[in-house]
């Protein structure tokens, strides 16, 4: 099988998912007959481009790296906007994984419902338009017989949305608790170690993990839009409507992360999802957890989620001190399961 | 698609499993297309039989629950042993659930190599066969062209198998560290709560947790089994040969799990494979555990699976206080995944 290949959107996790292709061409060849080739690229800063021979992968992420413009490819010819792009890249899976807007996941509905209708199977690792859209991309894609992957929008590689399609086949999930937001996640545990909040937000900037504003982090909403595409895939959330509470970790100092701690407890912003009568409540909020509890072992970066399931009982899922590699890591998955 | 179902084995987790199959059997039809009749179960005390039109299969949970024989079934024909009924049964898929031979997993093995050669799927509960002989089953199933199942050998039926193969596709795993076993797990959390060893086995066997005999839960042969299982599907380490180092809790008293906690510490009994130069590595042994680690906060009959893989780092999955319905499960997701 030959792929034509589109990215949407050019950024770290592209980038590093472009170097992972690159590196496993050879195996992907022999161990699954899959060949490919990048006909079209898009960025906000760098241009949008469309090479129907095919892209060479590195050269591209060497152009966007070191700040220059993706028309300086030889044989890439340069389209005016993303939209454009995707109209003419006749490509076979498309890679959406633009920064999130949060108010409402726009453009890249918007992209994906163009790609999706054109017959191109869609990988996105953006959570906005499983939060706010799903049922909808999801049905547009069954309508033109075409995939639409997303496993990365939520604990970046780790599987939850395969983990429950494929491998707990006949059971319901009911409700789920997590730790989904890795920024203040990595905040609180800094400040256990008696590092005050400014700091510690700091060093998360500097490592990379804090969203671009990070209010959003800070104020749970990040946390709630996971949960929110949680919700809506494994437990059919639009259909029933959602109720979200949501409080940040903004008025949280080290006196209380210490007074916890002298009670037995750590602090976490716990994640939860609730199959309610009318609706699924949906909430975001620091929790007192108990010392010795999985929650308070989830440190740094990493997130847990635990499953609450009719079969199977409790299941919990922990990806340890993740980076973009396995945000990456997440599209080659969704790429093999096409 | 209608299934003809054969039984070997007919114990506690088969029983459960029948009544799920029963009590989904409405929703199976409407959801998935599936209809099912069993036409043969055998079992070691109360006698093999055959029914072509298809046994009732709570009626046959009541027979063996009560101590009765199969044979009172109406319409049931008798066949004098397991290996005869596998020759007449004429089954699509076959469970295989019969009780763990440690030393060398037969007659399990010697079962599942009629049924694949007779081109009838399997899906397998015990874990014999997979320590043992994986590659020539999965070899014989691929050869015949049938399934091999066996989600409910390690860990009930919390994915571990499945997660592997179809959410972490392209990854390698190149070692793993778990509580597999049940039985120590919970003595050593008993022990914990200030309860003497002898009231914690007899704890254990009275929760129906323990082995049959306790000597190969105790001494860590169970938890060397599932790391072989393991290490054999995960890590191909058939192949490559494996060198197991295996150490029981027997040695272990109150003061030593007191010391430990002094000093910041449980213990807990932590299987291993590590891929070395020229072989798997696979160890079994009380090892301690500080108590903010994850593996500290596994008690009870709860179970964990630490994957050490290239592309996703590490991902643990977590399977909490299990009982005889998640190993049930495991055949239904098994079934389901044919």
């Amino acid at each position: 099988m030959h792929l034509k290949l589109a990215f949407i959107g050019f950024g770290n996790v592209a980038r590093e998912f472009a170097r992972i292709l690159d590196h496993d061409r050879i195996s992907l060849e022999a161990d699954r007959a899959l060949t490919w080739r990048v006909t079209a690229i898009a960025t906000a800063a760098h241009g949008c481009v469309l090479s129907s021979r095919g892209i060479d992968l590195l050269e591209a992420v060497g152009v966007v790296s070191s700040g220059r413009q993706l028309t300086e490819i030889d044989g890439a010819t340069s389209v005016a906007s993303t939209a454009e792009l995707i109209e003419q890249c006749d490509a076979d899976v498309l890679f959406e994984t633009t920064p999130l807007n949060p108010n409402d996941g726009q453009p890249a509905i918007d992209y994906i419902r163009s790609a999706l209708s054109r017959r191109i199977n869609v990988i996105t690792a953006n959570k906005g338009p499983i939060a706010c859209k799903y049922r909808e991309l999801r049905d547009l894609a069954k309508r033109f017989n075409v995939g639409f992957r997303f496993e990365g929008t939520v604990m970046d590689g780790t599987p939850v949305f395969n983990l429950v399609e494929t491998c707990l086949p006949g059971t319901r999930v009911f409700g789920f608790e997590a730790i989904l937001n890795s920024t203040t996640n990595l905040i609180l545990t800094l400040m256990e170690d008696g590092r005050p909040f400014d700091e510690s937000l700091s060093e998360a900037q500097l490592r990379g993990i804090a969203e671009a504003n990070p209010d959003y982090d800070i104020d749970g909403w990040d946390a709630v839009m996971k949960a929110k595409a949680l919700a809506n895939v494994l437990m059919d959330a639009e259909r029933r409507g959602t109720r979200v509470e949501c409080e940040g970790i903004r008025g949280i100092d080290a006196g209380e992360l210490k007074a916890a701690r002298d009670a037995g407890f750590s602090i976490r912003v716990v994640a939860r999802a609730v199959d309610g009568p009318e609706s699924v409540m949906i909430s975001v909020r620091p929790e007192r957890v108990k010392l010795d509890s999985l929650f308070a072992t989830i440190r740094g970066t990493s997130n847990v989620l635990v499953l609450k399931t009719d079969l199977m009982g409790e299941i919990a899922i922990v990806e340890q001190d993740p980076g973009v590699r396995q945000t990456a890591y997440a599209l080659l998955s969704d790429l093999l399961r096409m």
